[in-house]
């Protein structure tokens, strides 16, 4: 394999899929990078065996010296290209005894391969379900909702994210068990689809960035993205190539994502929305995050817990207290139509809540055990359900 | 104790020394900061018992209610100060069972305090020797060498910065055993002053901080600080109140740092520094800083180590393995008088010294295996030593 090739090019289609690289997995060679240099185009692998990124770059004439593949130490050859100056001109060939020699200017990198017949390849989804969704509403679908995924769980499925299609909406949900959050979108797909496919929490985090990413590159532009499910896999190809004057992407460079989805059931997510909730208190956003910010302070480290007491005037008590008996008391106003009732939770899921509303806040209670349904004013789109807790 | 005060001005008094608090210390009550409340002044206090930093801040009529003392902890104290809204009042009213009730707009705050008589004191420099010498080169001092510090050494004194006075020159030296640091600078003092003191790693960032903290509010404008050195102490105390529109900072927030010093012997850096060094190279900073930015990827982990391999036509093979036979290699010009030779260090302690110089590098040497004298050309008053390594 021998490759002459511009380092912006060069750095740019490594960049986007490194991160996918895992220095730390048992099989060793899934910390490289794999090459597959052709005449027309060099494809970039990377892959935790969980997530796979490529990267296809378009080669100019001449680029392709000699066609070949080998893997290469993914950080390795990040560091290198990054350190390398603007502009220079990178020259990669394959030597004897497992190695492969990187030279730009006067800098030479001799570097240990391993063989790319070795890397694993995660496979393809058959058996595809397009869907067609433009990129903004994407990126709100994953962005609004992926906080509440478990962090650890034995119940794995918990760990990742539900993608759901059932009466033409493309809805996402996550749950650790203690809340949950739901985004909804409009999806032009045939009526009678339903499906659901559990894509795993570092696909999930992947995705929103390369999606974001892509928004960054566009400005505010908009693009349609489509997601291929398969049985077992979630793959998505976006263009990463220059933008003209017209705000299009050239397809020069494609990344494609491929994702192992979660094989497990994910709870029914319709059963868990509160309903009967007769109870309905709305807040200003601002003031709610302000409160809640100094109230949380003097909280138990560890379960945050926050008490919410309404009053039938719509004054609101918001209380905590820690193991060193510190306490924290602030009344906030509220439009509140219900009895008096005392409600605590973890400050911090409503806090997250609060960190992707954009307007006045609603809680829509029953009672003090019950959860309580949280959604921002005229916005039935985004979802979130937080489970009381005892204080 | 109670008093009622504006919350820009006490946080900034909390601010600028609750670092010095200690949550994790033995002594709980390290990790509070005092307050000594009287008819004029707010005295606030934050010790690990090493460092200790004070705020005076001069109060309007008014503020001061009730004098008194108390102690409250330091992170809650200030996480609450910052979460209220700007210019709120606030106020702190000591109650009965060692509470402390802190209220502001509709805000209620109850802290634990425990008793300011429990407050240990670190002390007072006695038998002082005071140096004045401006702010920017203090500065310049403590900058330009802190980071040979050893960071963990049973030789405890190799932790500190030694300042050593005679000739009339304040010399700042540090060194892990390694390395070494040593900066200069004419002061004012009687021709036959000799004073040498240790200060501890902690305090020397601390004031390092401070005298920077200060650079800012200020803009360009420099000041002249007192050292106030005693046989254990070093105290040194700094204005932080407004800056009026001459540039002059007013006394009405006063910060006094104290620390303890190194009871120990620094080792006589004068017999450190290389001499009969016949070799003499001259490198650009910015070349040198990119060579070693690329070749440093492919040292050892662990060493860092890289070789520098000098011609005598001047050029030089900067070269570098690792444990994974990696390897890379770069030439770079320098202007050389002197034999051919080899020579290896580590690349981060010649990294270090090029992210504080900004000219041209100098190296002086006699042989492969001597130290070197790094420095920046035509400036005496900054010396690095650097020792060579066996690769």
């Amino acid at each position: 394999m021998q490759l002459s090739i511009n380092r912006e090019s060069l750095l740019k289609a490594i960049n986007l899929i490194a991160k996918a690289a895992d220095k730390r997995h048992n099989m060793v060679i899934l910390g490289n990078i794999k090459l597959q240099l052709s005449e027309s185009e060099l494809i970039l692998t990377a892959s935790d065996l969980e997530v796979e990124l490529t990267s296809t770059l378009k080669l100019p004439a001449g680029a392709c010296v000699e066609a070949g593949t080998t893997t290469l130490p993914a950080t390795k050859l990040k560091d290198i290209c990054k350190s390398l100056p603007a502009q220079a001109q990178v020259n990669l060939a394959t030597q004897a005894n497992e190695r492969c020699l990187l030279t730009s200017g006067k800098s030479r990198f001799t570097l240990g391969t391993l063989p790319s017949e070795d890397y694993p390849s995660l496979g393809n989804p058959e058996n595809i379900t397009p869907l067609t969704i433009s990129r903004n509403r994407l990126t709100d679908l994953i962005h609004k909702t992926q906080f509440a995924m478990a962090i650890q769980d034995v119940r794995y499925y918990l760990t990742g994210m539900l993608f759901d299609v059932s009466q033409q909406q493309l809805t996402t949900v996550a749950t650790d068990g203690h809340r949950l959050a739901l985004a909804r979108s409009v999806i032009n797909v045939s009526a009678d689809l339903n499906m659901q496919a559990i894509l795993p929490r570092k696909a999930v985090i992947e995705l929103e960035r390369l999606a974001s990413e892509l928004g960054k590159m566009l400005g505010d532009q908009d693009n349609a993205v489509t997601l291929s499910f398969g049985r077992e896999f979630l793959q998505v190809s976006l263009p990463f190539g220059d933008v003209d004057s017209a705000g299009q992407v050239s397809q020069d460079l494609m990344v494609t994502f491929t994702a192992r989805l979660i094989d497990g059931k994910f709870p029914d997510y319709r059963r868990v929305m509160p309903s009967n909730t007769d109870k309905l208190a709305l807040f200003s956003q601002e003031k709610m995050t302000d409160v809640l910010r100094r109230v949380a302070i003097l909280s138990n480290e560890k379960s945050r817990g926050v008490v919410f007491n309404f009053a039938s005037d719509g004054m609101v008590e918001v209380r905590a207290n820690n193991a060193e008996q510190d306490e924290a008391v602030e009344m906030i106003q509220a439009k509140y139509q219900g009895e008096p009732m005392e409600l605590s939770f973890n400050a911090a899921y409503l806090q997250d809540v609060l960190g992707v509303i954009q307007g006045d806040l609603q809680m829509h209670m029953s009672q003090s055990n019950a959860s309580v349904l949280v959604n921002q004013l005229n916005d039935e789109f985004h979802q979130y359900v937080i489970m009381p807790m005892r204080i």
